[in-house]
């Protein structure tokens, strides 16, 4: 059982760091209703979908170690969103992987705090145009 | 007053089709604790920072048509998440913009419901290798 929305964000990130797959189901909560967005990726919908990204992704045996910044907490007292950054390293090398944003959506349910959304995507490179000024629309 | 957060979302892109700065601040909780972070953006906090991107955005004239497909939403009865594909379009133009994939939260306070978090980001190409086959970390 996880206590806090906090407790689930370290143990999603402690799955990630080892590559545990279990671990990292256990973060989710286990329904439909789970939605996952890794960077550059689609939306992934349901436990099924959910787990067999994370097994895809934890397959590869690089060992990675986050450093989270900057997390900022909103929501209600059964529902939070963490957004923060994922600057992610591997030890011992000098792989470089682009820093991430991440908006983290947890709720309180029956067996304690879950993960329901994991929505990353890449961030804008230090001293790059704003969004508008390559002429997108949004 | 919103009375749902489908009302707050209807409002939200109603707004950025007209290009009406105020109707798409009254979407947004009056709090430092919304978050927006626009596609390839930086993370934006607080109205103030929230309104300047807006600001910005909504100051290019070119007419905008949302084509909003795929939302789901999870979430408790205060707090909302959706997640949804956005085609946007330039009526009666050639216009391309990538689709993109937005998680908006939103959260019932003492005025009625209000978007507290909006994250846009790219959709992969169709046919694109996964998340990880480029040797990404995550």
């Amino acid at each position: 059982m996880f206590a806090s929305s906090l407790d689930v964000e370290s143990a999603f990130y402690a799955a990630f760091e080892r590559g545990d797959l279990d671990a990292m189901m256990r973060v989710w909560a286990y329904s439909f209703d789970i939605v996952c967005v890794h960077p550059s990726g689609p939306r992934l919908e349901g436990v099924d979908a959910v787990r067999r990204s994370w097994q895809h992704i934890l397959s590869d045996p690089v060992p990675r170690s986050f450093d989270l910044r900057a997390r900022l907490v909103v929501g209600s007292d059964d529902v939070r969103v963490h957004t923060l950054e994922e600057h992610i390293c591997v030890p011992g090398s000098q792989l470089y992987a682009p820093p991430l944003l991440a908006t983290n959506v947890y709720q309180r349910l029956d067996d304690g705090w879950r993960m329901i959304v994991h929505h990353a995507s890449l961030m804008p490179a230090p001293g790059s145009a704003p969004p508008t000024a390559n002429g997108a629309l949004h």
